[in-house]
C-alpha cells in the first residue's frame, strides 16, 4: 500500500484525507495553516512540515487546494513539491485548475523526475465525505494504476481519460451540461408557475419521468424554498461555462444552448448572486 | 368498479386498454378500423359499435387518438360521444391535443350534461405497456376521483392539476425541459468528442453523477450508435417546444434557453429529421 | 383622380388624410369620435356619416385604425364598409392587423363585389406627416394601380408585394430585423461603456461607419439621455417579433438571433416597459 | 510637418502610405519584401533599410502588418523599432492585435523612451485607398496630437479613446455589432424569401427605412447574387465576436444576442466558410 501525502485540508481536502486515514492508508498531511491538521493527526495521520518534505517522504502526494495560484505555490520554491518529488514518485493535483496551470505543474514535476496526474473531481462536500466523488484522472498512466486504491476510497468512479488536460476537459463538459440543465429547469419551473401549476406538481411530475435526476431533485427543492445556500458557488459554474464555450470556439463546435445558458449565469452574476449556490440562477429567470 | 369505454386502439391505446382488461375492468372498446379490436375482445373486452354507443353504455369513456382532428371527430356527429354521454357520465380525453380543441370538447361534453377531464400522458409505448405512464389530469375533479382506479392501472402517477388546460400546460413544461436537456446534452457530447474524450467516457461520467437520468442513458446510447429509431418523433417535440415558447410569450416569461433549444430542433426539422426520434437533434449539433 | 374616403383620424390617420387633402384629392373623412374630423373639414375635406356611406360615395376608401378589433368593426354591421362597398370600388386597410383579420376583411369585401388591398405602413408620426411612409401593399393589383397617386402622397415608397398576407409578412420581416438590431446595439453600447469608452465615442464611430443608420442615430441618443419617450411602443415590437418567430416556425426557418432578441424584448416587457419606446430594451440590457 | 516612417506595405498599408506621400508628407517606407516598396519610391517615398533605421530617422513611425506575430517581430531584435525609437519619437501600431501584444509593444516602446499609440482601423481596402478609414487611437495623447495631420489624410475620423487598450476595445464593440446585424439580416432575408417575398422587394424596403445602412446595401446584394468574395474574412469576424463575448464575460455584461450571433459565425466556420467574406454567414442561415 502506497504511502500518501495530502496537501490542503479545506472542506474538500479534509474530508478526503479523513477517508484515506480511515481506510488504513499511511497518510502525511500538510496545510498552510497547520491548525487544520490537528483533526487528521488525532485520527492517526502524520504531520508534514512542508510540501517538499511531504513529497520526499511519500510514494504519492495529493494536492487539493482552492485555486490555480495556490496550486502553483505549493509546487514551486525551495519548500515546494517539485523540490522534493525526486525520481519516480507521484504527484496528483486534484484541485480545479486551468489548462495552463496544469501544464506548468505537469512540466515541472516531470522535469524533476516525478510522475504527474491531474485529477479534478466532480462532486462537493457531501460526496467528499461519503467517498463518492467522481475523479477525472489524466496524465501518467502508471501513477494512475498506483493511485487506484486511494481513488477507490475517495470516489465512486475514477476513469483514466488520457493525457494531461483531458481531466479538465471532462470537467468542463460535465459542468457545462449541468449549467444548461439548470437553466432550462429554471425556465420550465417559472413557466409552469406562471401558468398556474404548483411547484410541487411540477417537481413530482419531473421526478417521476425520464428526466428525473438527483440535481433537479435537490435544486428544485431549493427553488421552491428560495434557499440558495451555497454548495457549488454560481461564479465557479459561470467560469466553467465560459471556459467550455471558449473550448468550443477553439474546436469549431457551435454550442448555442451552452452560450445562452452562460449568459443566464452571467445575468445572475451581474445581479450579485456569484457567491450563492448555482441554484440562484433561478432568481434571475423567474 | 366503473365500467370503462375505450376509444382508439393505436399503439398507445391498445396497450392501455389491455392493462385495464387484465386488471379486471369491464371494458368496451371501439376503433375506427374494427379489426384492431379483435385482440382486446379475445381477452374479454366488449365490442362497441360507435363512440355514441360506448359513451351511453359506460360510466367513464376514455379516448386515446392520434391528433386533434380525430379527437374532435369521435366527439361530434350523430354517432359521436357527445350524442351518447348523457347526464353525469364521464369522458376523458387522454390524447395530446391543443388548448382550443380541449376547450371545444370540454364545452360540448359539459353542455350535454357529461363530466370532462383532459389527461394527456407523458411516456411512450413501453410505459404504456408497463402501466407506468405519467397521466396529467385536469378538469372535473369528481370524475378524476372516479377514474383514479383506472389511472392507477395505466400509470405510475396521475396528479390532479386543476381546471381544463392545466394538463396540456404541464405537458408543455415537461417536454420543453426535455428538449432543452437534449439540446445541451448534444452539445456536451459533441464538445467532449471534439476534445478527444470518448463517448463511453463521457456517458459513464454523466451517468454516475448528479445529472444521471434515464433519458440521457437512452438517448446517449442512441447518439453513439447513430441510431435514431423513432420513439418520440422529433417534429412533435419541436411543436411542443414552439407551443411552450408561445405560452411563455403569453405569460411574459422570458425563456432564452428554451427559445434557442427550439431553434436547434427547427434546424433538425429543416434538415429533414422530423420523423426520426428526438435524439436526431444531435445530428445537426455534432 | 379618384375620390378618397378616409376612416380613422388618429395620430397617423389624421396626418395622412391632411396630406391627401393638401395634394388636391377629393377626400371624405369619418371618425368614431366626429370631433376629430373638424380639422380636416376646415381644410376642405367632406364629412362622412358612417363607414358605409363613405364607402358608397368614394372610389377608394382607406382605413387607418388602431387594432384588429377596430378594423373589423368598421367593416361589419349595417353601417359598415362591406354594406357600402358595392361592385368594383376599392377598400384599402392600412392598419396593422394580423393575418386572420386581414383574410376576414379581404373575403368580406371581395364577396361584396369590392376590391381589397392590405397596406400596412412602416414609419411613425413624423413620416406620416412628411408623407414619407413605407407602404407595404398586397392584394388586388388593379386597385394598387388606382391607389398609386394617393400612395405617392402618403409615402416615399409603396411596392406591390403580391397576394393578401404579403404586406403583413414584409412588415414582420422588417420589424424583426429592427428588433434584432436594437438588441445587438444595446449590447454593444453596454459593453463599450463597461469597458470605459464613452457613449459619444461609440455613437460617433458607429455613425461614421458601414453600420450607420437613422435608427441607431435616433435610438442611440435616447439610450444616452435615458429618454424612452414612446415613438413605437415596445409591446408592439415584441408582438411583431413573436409573430416573426412563429412565421419562421411555420416555414421551417431557424432564426436563433431573432428568437433571442425576442427574449430580450420579453424581458423588457416583464420589467414593465411595454408602453415605453422600443429603445427601452436597453434598460434591461445595460 | 512630421516625418513619417511606414512599416508594412500590404493591401492596406500600401494604400495608406500612398495617401501620405500624395499629401506631401516626407515618408520613409520599409517592407519585409523590399520589392513592394518600389511603387512608393516611384512616387517619392524614401527607402528604409530596417524598422530600426526607419524609427531612428522619422518623427513618427507607423506600422500596418498582418498579425500580432509580425507586429512583435518588427519591434524586437537588433534591427527592430525599439532599438531605434529613442527619446520622444513616436510609434503608432495601426495593425489589429490582441490586448497582450499591444501591451507588450507599448511597454517596450515606452521603456525605450518612445511614445506609443495603438490605432487599429475600421474599414477595408476601399476606405484605405479613399482615405476614409475610421482610426481608433488610444495611448499617448501628445503623440495623438502630433499624428492628427497624418490621420486626417488616412481616415475620415480618428477619435482619441484613452489609454492603450481602448482602441482595441472599440474595435471589438464595433465588429460585434456588425456581426450581430449581419446575423439578424441573414435571418430576415431568409424568412422573407421563404414567405414568398423577393429579395429585391426586401432590400428595397430595408434600404428605404430607418435601418438603411451601407453594410446591408453591400452585403444584401452579395446574398442575392450568392457572391461571397472576401472583403472581410469571416474567420476574423468570428474571432472578434469571440473576443467581444469574452470581454463581456470579464466585465459581467450579459450579451445573449452577441453570443448567439457568434454561434452563427462558428457554424459558418465549421461549414468551411472561414476564408470567405463575412456575408457567407448567410449560407448557413438560409
Amino acid at each position: 500500500m502506497s504511502t500518501i501525502g495530502f496537501l490542503g485540508l479545506g472542506i474538500m481536502g479534509k474530508a478526503m484525507a479523513i477517508n484515506l486515514v480511515n481506510a488504513g492508508f499511511d497518510v502525511t498531511v500538510w496545510n498552510r495553516n497547520p491548525a487544520k491538521c490537528e483533526d487528521l493527526v488525532a485520527i492517526g495521520a502524520k504531520l508534514g512540515t512542508s510540501p517538499k518534505s511531504v513529497a520526499e517522504r511519500c510514494d504519492i502526494t495529493i494536492a487539493m487546494v482552492s485555486d490555480p495560484a495556490a496550486a502553483l505555490d505549493i509546487c514551486n520554491g525551495p519548500e515546494g513539491v517539485v523540490a522534493g518529488i525526486g525520481e519516480g514518485r507521484g504527484y496528483i493535483d486534484m484541485s480545479t485548475v486551468d489548462d495552463d496551470t496544469s501544464s506548468l505543474i505537469s512540466n515541472a514535476i516531470t522535469q524533476a523526475g516525478g510522475r504527474f496526474l491531474e485529477a479534478p473531481v466532480s462532486g462537493t462536500k457531501k460526496p467528499a465525505e461519503d467517498g463518492t466523488l467522481i475523479i477525472l484522472a489524466a496524465g501518467d498512466e502508471s501513477l494512475y494504476q498506483d493511485a487506484l486504491p486511494a481513488f477507490d476510497v475517495m470516489g465512486k468512479m475514477s476513469p483514466y481519460l488520457g493525457e494531461v488536460g483531458q481531466g479538465a476537459n471532462m470537467k468542463l463538459v460535465v459542468n457545462m451540461m449541468m449549467g444548461g440543465m439548470l437553466s432550462i429547469f429554471s425556465e420550465g419551473i417559472s413557466l409552469g408557475l406562471k401558468a398556474g401549476l404548483t411547484g410541487e406538481q411540477i417537481l413530482d411530475v419531473v421526478n417521476a419521468g425520464a428526466m428525473a435526476n438527483p440535481m433537479f431533485k435537490g435544486k428544485g427543492a431549493m427553488f421552491l424554498e428560495e434557499n440558495y445556500t451555497t454548495s457549488f458557488p454560481l461564479k465557479h459554474m459561470q467560469k466553467d461555462m465560459r471556459l467550455a464555450v471558449a473550448l468550443g470556439d477553439k474546436l469549431d463546435q457551435p454550442m448555442p444552448t451552452a452560450a445562452i445558458a452562460n449568459e443566464a449565469f452571467k445575468q445572475a452574476l451581474k445581479a450579485g448572486f456569484g457567491d450563492e449556490d448555482i441554484a440562484a440562477v433561478y432568481k434571475t429567470v423567474k
